[in-house]
């Protein structure tokens, strides 16, 4: 295996190149200019390393190994959050095309629009015949709500056949990333060998009270839909505790109080609660204490409390012999430097599961930063990642 | 004393003809077309019952009795907040009319602005003394930030002498309000003589902590503002009612998360929290048990929290022999269907406290509501105050 790391590092750097903003960021939303110039620059890239490269329908970029089998499937997605970082999604893209590149038996596939511009990993899904034409009918951005349809149109894809994956042709996909947390930094590790991507299950948490006056309602007549929301908070910051796994997260990013004003009891809140657990039997478990705390509260409170499910992804565990393989490769290159563990972000790995057994392994954020200017993985790390990605994918695809 | 009850009622329909909205509704906000044409008829109007009116540089509608004295001030407001109801204030400015068209020696004044559209009170606050110059140059209209002194030249004031209240003049300052809560409405009863308007004390936490992604951050690593603030809430729900009085009453009615998004933990929440009691060493009790629970906050979580006020009223008790003759006044009028009570909302009498005794008189609202077009009450309870109010200022001017 003759992998070319410093070629890997300038290919990185070539595409900081097309939308780069304020010195280290990108800003590459899907099917902007600078987006198809980075499809148009890896199929190029593609077809000089040997694969025979397609953008199809959807935009996914695929590079199709000709060589013999067996096959792994190795990508990430080339466009970026708005005005974000340079290595989310592109690292595992430019690496796919180092090991094609070093002549290892892979494809190479830039899944289109994880960053959700236009939907929920519309070219993941495409690929494995989860995203009809009606969805594609409906699809909106997300910023301005421009149909995709008129997109793929300006792009040149509109009518462009899409690709379906061929599931028996491969072993297996791996997609290397970035940690975009700080667990390996404040480990002092540089390789995250993925358990899998948790399932997440998100919940919008609605109280219904009545607006009032603050001065003129005295308290033994007030229905303080935001106070009933702080007791269902605390609730579940008691309870959670009880029924988590060593590594579930739940967090509220949102309180919406109405009218949100200082002198008014709020009428109406609502709560944006979402936990994360690769562990099916605990997202139940948390899942039944959320309802138990909105029963309690019902029985408790004066305002009225109800639940609503706002998204849901399973967990996708990552497989064992891939698992394996990327330890042995963390092993052999840097021992006592690695761990094992979950992502807590979603990935398009979590799409290709349902078809394929896929793996992900990770490098170290500086600071734990992404989706922003400053996201960062030192040159060392980087290097080290894909050789590590590459020696893992050598010894699975030869076990 | 032969009080026109009548012509009370059908004064209070003209001026809700000015700047009527949505049928019910009025929208007459200080210094609009509408609000000086109101302005402009109750000078009239005053003249016509005998008193010599005056139109001051900030706005105050005075009506200086010409019999001998002694005095007592009665009066309320005239403008309303945007698109609100028809006797927030106009009813007290209206009964204080109907006392001087009965002969009473009274002296009438419609206090500007008390609904803030340009400061706190500036109108009762130019009356004792305490709006220089210098406000005046400040003063800004709150919803589109242009001066006061534009305005008072828009509508022909600038320029005008501001009067100053004579205090050796005047026995006392009654004020007549809808009640704007459903205290009298749920007792059955249709009179409160106010004990006294409520100090606030108004504060803004805030709470520092790590804005981060939800999924890649573990619960170990966090600093999440958001539920620093709901433990600190919930310490506030236990604490309170251990040092309140039985008629404090607290609030936290704005609640602003930074970056307020389902999936990003909160690197920084402000609660905007104040309570209100008649007794200052309850104010202090709380303000010390709010003081203790950040303290604690500061000890216990791993966000920083510091405490700003950002609003303070002392407590204006109504003096006691003005609530004995309003009382003597309900007995005989209204016998068990009258109530002594706390004022929970503001009104310009909190601010002649600093001058004159002060009393005030409530009759009910209507479900509560007031500051909306469906404000109202029912016309017997309207021309009951107005018996009430006249019986009251006779006994405390013969006493």
């Amino acid at each position: 295996m003759n992998i070319d790391v410093e070629r890997f590092l300038q290919d990185l750097d070539t595409l900081r190149q097309i939308g780069r903003f304020n010195d280290t960021g990108v800003h590459r939303p899907t099917f902007s200019d600078d987006d198809m110039e980075s499809r148009r620059w890896l199929a190029r890239e593609m077809e000089a390393v040997g694969l025979e490269a397609t953008i199809d329908g959807i935009g996914n970029v695929f590079g199709r190994n000709k060589g013999p089998g067996p096959f792994v499937l190795v990508g990430s997605h080339l466009e970026t959050q708005n005005y974000a970082g340079w290595l989310d999604g592109v690292l595992g893209v430019v690496a796919a095309l180092a090991l094609a590149r070093a002549g290892m038996s892979v494809d190479v596939c830039a899944y289109c629009d994880e960053e959700a511009h236009f939907g929920d990993f519309i070219g993941a899904r495409s690929l494995i015949g989860q995203f009809s034409e009606q969805d594609m009918d409906a699809a909106r951005n997300r910023h301005n709500g421009s149909p995709l349809r008129d997109a793929l149109k300006r792009v040149g894809l509109d009518g462009v056949p899409r690709l379906r994956l061929d599931e028996a042709r491969y072993k297996g996909a791996f997609e290397m990333h970035i940690e975009q947390g700080t667990q390996l930094e404040r480990a002092g590790e540089r390789i995250g060998v993925v358990t899998g991507i948790v399932g997440i299950r998100q919940w919008k948490i609605i109280v219904e009270g009545q607006q009032d006056h603050t001065g003129g309602t005295t308290m033994a007549e007030r229905r303080d839909a935001g106070l009933s929301a702080v007791r269902i908070l605390a609730a579940i910051d008691n309870e959670f505790p009880r029924v988590c796994g060593p590594r579930s997260v739940w967090t509220t990013g949102k309180i919406v109080l109405e009218p949100n004003s200082a002198q008014i009891i709020p009428g109406r809140a609502e709560l944006y609660f979402s936990f994360r657990d690769l562990d099916p039997n605990i997202l139940d478990a948390m899942e039944r204490c959320l309802r138990s705390i909105c029963q309690e509260a019902n029985r408790r409170e004066r305002c009225t409390v109800s639940i609503e499910p706002i998204g849901h992804t399973t967990p996708s565990p990552c497989d064992p012999s891939m698992q394996a393989a990327l330890r042995q490769a963390a092993s052999e290159l840097c021992p006592g430097k690695w761990q094992s563990m979950p992502s807590g972000a979603i990935h398009d790995s979590q799409i290709l599961s349902q078809l394929l057994p896929v793996s992900m392994l990770f490098v170290p954020s500086i600071d734990g930063i992404s989706h922003h200017y400053r996201e960062d993985t030192s040159p060392d790390d980087l290097r080290l990642g894909l050789q590590v990605l590459a020696r893992g994918v050598e010894l699975f695809l030869a076990g």
